[in-house]
This record gives structure tokens, sequence and C-alpha cells, in this order.
């Protein structure tokens, strides 16, 4: 019950961000061609919010609004997809989870040009795929995905950047692995914010946890939610913080601690809006962002997208510090194994 | 705390579906011209459920991978969309949620087709759209929509075939407002369902209620747990069957009710194999189905699709008959407005 390989996992993370970041211009050659007549991606669990957060940025790449598969359209229904012209993106940390192999293939067999996201370019995902991202992460050891979860971000910000112009550049991409470095070598805000939450008593029947972010960050708070649960067995939640004004913040009143994911960007004053209203009502509110004094800071300095890295990666040691104050057992949680097939 | 305003709205709902049924034709015409070259939804909250109910059906209807729009990339982000050509549904119960008319706005000024679906024809959202289907639903006097979301699935539905093949007809519609006449007509189960639920102790942390679904029933999921926590104040979540194995699923260890919402179609096997795996490690799982002898019947004989709106008007009952229970005023439950504004 060290979490040492999930330790571990996440101590590889400078370097295959480091590798990924470049080559950037092997994926820019491997996916150029005509623009997209529209894209969707195909994913499920961890890479589900891998999806979203490449959903944003491709958008703002094409300005094609982007759709996510649902797999049992095509795995259930058996609807024909009309997507020639398309550009479909599977993304499987094993590239063996069956639906998202069939799902890719059908799209390429329906003339879609098809990308897979996979940390084995030996997979049946990689092999039915037009081009392959690969991860090149090395084997993960713990249960929960982490240093595959931070690459496949990186990955979709490279077929972003292949497929038009996005919010982040040169500068971003050379200090990305030092700053994700800078967050591993401290795990003293994990500690207390670990330590502050494990002190609480939520209400009964209220979550341990509530994490909102909004924008390019909203994946981290979904991941973050995810996490938390896999690895340390706490009932979190993850919300955008615009859909959790539409619902669960009329069940809050006042008894659910809140974390709130943000970075320097136009998402901020939303969640800091929200934050504020929030605490005023007696919520326990840790920040996760890039200002100096939040509980669970990271280096400022990162273009707003790719902050989403180092944010994940001080989940992820909360999660870790979270789950060792519990007696949990992060690297092999029980009830859960790393390929779940689905129909 | 009598809930006579949403119980009033649920009554309304055969007559609302019986109008709309018969505007088939009408909105098959104000929808008729090319295939669009993608489809994309924008909706928020109750509508957002409506808006997943759409993407299953146009998606079976046209082959074409179905997008729901970020509101956060248009309005935060400033993102110029690329949507000639395409077909861009607004769905608003007010027409008067102010991103999602800014949303419509910009994808019509882009080339896109636009419609509105919204209750009020007068409304911002019906003024900037190309084309409006009109829900007539009257005005809601509670604040859960309850007539006025089952109205914007059958509306929908009504897109949907008017753009394609779809997997119900003409008898579906002619016997869809008669079964929702009859299970409001039968209030018994729900008095049961919520009288077992509020017998039970859950474990802490744990949530009082998950509802799962998948396919075409999904948004029945989704929109049960929202009205269960809007109307009675239920900490409910609801999720996916499939997506429930990939996470949640893993913290649950017996100790969460479950309502596993099914129609007989090609999603009900998988529902059934995860119900009765939940069973076995001591769940309580009540059924919301067609089946005669579920917890919370509803009668068989409608295509798949369409069983969202009776399986729904099910959950409604079920919000209503809990929020009574435990003292709670469905009709103004605490910090809920009718129109949430979002930038």
């Amino acid at each position: 019950m060290t979490g040492a390989r999930m330790r571990a996992d996440m101590a590889a993370q400078p370097a295959v961000l480091a590798a990924l970041a470049a080559r950037r211009s092997e994926v820019r050659t491997d996916l150029a061609g005509d623009r997209p007549a529209g894209i969707v991606i195909v994913a499920r669990g961890s890479s589900d919010y891998a999806a979203i957060f490449g959903r944003y940025l491709l958008e703002a790449a094409t300005g094609l609004p982007v759709a996510l598969a649902a797999p049992s359209l095509q795995t259930l229904y058996g609807v024909e997809p009309r997507v020639a012209g398309w550009l479909a993106i599977g993304i499987s940390q094993s590239g063996r989870t069956p639906e998202i192999v069939t799902m890719l293939e059908r799209f390429g067999a329906a003339g879609a040009r098809t990308v897979a996201v996979t940390n084995d370019v030996a997979s049946p995902l990689a092999d039915v795929a037009g081009a392959c991202v690969g991860l090149d992460a090395g084997v993960e050891g713990a249960v929960p995905a982490t240093k595959t979860f931070t690459a496949q971000l990186a990955a979709m910000a490279l077929i972003a950047e292949a497929l038009g112009p996005v919010p982040f550049g040169d500068s971003d991409w050379e200090r990305l692995p030092g700053i994700v470095e800078e967050v591993l070598a401290d795990g003293e805000p994990a500690e207390r914010a670990a330590a502050r939450l494990a002190g609480g008593t939520p209400a009964p029947g209220a979550p341990d946890l509530v994490c909102i972010a909004r924008g390019y960050l909203l994946c981290v708070a979904l991941e973050a939610a995810l996490k938390l649960r896999e690895a340390a067995g706490v009932r979190a939640e993850g919300w955008s913080a615009a859909d959790f004004r539409h619902g669960p913040m009329t069940v809050a009143r006042g008894d659910l601690p809140l974390l709130a994911i943000s970075a320097a960007g136009p998402a901020k004053a939303d969640v800091g809006e929200l934050t504020a209203t929030l605490r005023r009502s007696g919520t326990l509110v840790q920040r996760l962002s890039d200002e100096p004094d939040a509980e669970l800071p990271y280096p400022a300095g990162l273009a707003e997208p790719l902050s989403a890295i180092p944010a994940t990666v001080r989940a992820q040691q909360l999660a870790l510090a979270l789950a060792l104050r519990r007696g949990a057992d992060p690297d092999e949680p029980p009830g859960l194994s790393k390929v779940t097939p689905t129909e």
C-alpha cells in the first residue's frame, strides 16, 4: 500500500512529455492533408476526458464543432456512419478496448481518415488506424492511468496544432516538462490538502469532494474526480462550473468541499466567481491553480490549454496522498482492471 | 408543499404530446432541404438531456456524428465557427438563456441552418433561428421542468424524423399520449418506490440513488437524477451503464441504491446484466421499465426511443413522491430559478 507503482508512473511524466513535444513536426507531417469535413472522437473512461480536452482544442484549431462518438449507436443499434472526408480519432491507452477499435474501423470503412492515440503502437487500435500518435509512455505499473493520461492530453494538443492555429506554441512546449518536474518535486501542498480533506466530515449524502473547472481545464476536474475515486475510493464528482450552477449547486448548501481548478485565462473569472459564492455559503474551497497563494499551486507561465497537464499532475498527487491516508491501495484498487471491455 | 404546480404541469403532458404528434408533417415541411454537412446541438441543464436524446436519434437518422456544442469556446474563447451547410439546433425551454441564443445566432451567421426548440415562439432564441419547433406546452408552473422536457424529447424526435429514417413511426405517435396518460393515472408504483428509498440508509458518502440507462434512454437516467436533485433534494447521479462500469461502480460496493432504466430494445441486455451483477453484491435495485413486474413499470408497446417519454414521466412521479415524503417543496426548490444565465 505504498503507491510505489503509481508514484513511479507519475515520475515518468516529464520525460514522456518532453519526448512527445520533440515529435511535433512528425505529427504535423503524419496529419497533413485536406481540412476535414467534420471531426469525431471515440473514447471511454479516462480517455474520454482526454477526448473532451481534444474537442476544445480541435474546435479552436478548426472552427468545426467536434462530436464525441456514442459507441452504442454502432455497437448496439448498427447505425451506418456517413463520415466521408471526416477525421476520426480513437483514444485508448491500451489500444484494446474492443468498442473503440470497432468504431474507429467502421469510421475508416465509411471514408473517414482515422488516427489512433494509444500507448501501444502494435495494438489493434493502431492497426486499424490510418495514422497513429504513439504515447511512448512505457508500461503503466498502477491501474489508475497517470502518465498515459497526461501523454494523451499532450497528443491531442499535437494533433490540434497539426490541424490549425492553437493558443499555445514553442515556448509552452519547452517549459512544460520542467513545470511538471517542479510540481512532482514538491509534494507538500498535496499532503496538506489531503489532511484538510481528511479532517472534514461531509454531511450525510454529500460527496467527499466536488471538482469544478471550465473550458480547457474541464478535463482536469473530471480526471481529478475519477482519479480520487479510483485511487483513493473518495466519492468525488467532476463538474463544469457552468453546469454546476444549473444543478448540483442547489443540493450543495455549504456542506460539500470543493476543489476549484483554474489557470490564467478566459475561464478563470467564472470559476473564481462561483468559488466566491460558495465560500460565502460556508463551503471549504481549495484552489488548484497557477496563483501562488492557491492551496494546490502549480507554476504559472504556461498557456491556458497546456496548463491542464501540470494541473492534472497536482490532482494525481492529491489522489495518491488521500489514498495513502485512507489506507487504500492506489496501485491495485479493488474491482478495477486496466482494460474494461464494453460491447 | 403540496407539489400542486408540478402535478398540474405533469398532468398536461398527454395533451402537449398529442399536439406535437399532430404537427409531424408541419415540422417535416419546415425542415425540408438538403442533407446537412454536419449537425450541432446547443443546450444547457435539462435541455442538455433532450440534446443527448436528440443526438442519438439524429445520428440514427442521418449517420452523421452529432456534436453537442461547448458554449465556452465561443462565449469565452471567441472561436469562429466554420459550419457552412451544417444544421444547428438550439434547445431552451424559455428561449432566453443568453449563451444559447448567442451560440445559435453565431452558427447562423457562419452559414448553418438554425432551428430553435423552445416553449416561447416569441423568445430571442426563436427570433434568431431560421425555423422554430414550438413546444406549445403552456406556462410551466413549477420550477423543475416536466412537461417542457418531455415536449423537448418529442420535438427532437420530430426533427429526426424530418431528416431521415428513424426506428419509430405512426403507431408509436398514436399510442404515446395514451401511454403517458396511463402512467399518470397510476401513482402507486412511484409511492411504493419512494417509500422503499426513504427507508434505506445510504452508507456515509454514498449517493441516495444512482440512475443508470444506456442508448436512447440514457437521457432518462440523467433527467431522473436531475429531477430528484431539483425537486426532492435527493443526492442522485445519472450514468450510462457503460461509463458506470468504468468508474463509479468501483466505489459502489453494494451500498448504493440503483434505479435501472430500460425499455425493450438493444440496450436492455446491457442494463440487465449490470443490474444482475449489482444485485448479487447486495445493491437495492429498482427497475423502471416496460416489464410488467418492474418496481416502476410503464406500459410496453412503444418503440425504444419514444419509450424515453413515459419512462421520464415515471421518474417525475418518483421525484414528486420523494419530495413530498421529505417535506421538500418541489414547486419552488431553494436556490433554483427557471432561467440560469451563464456567460
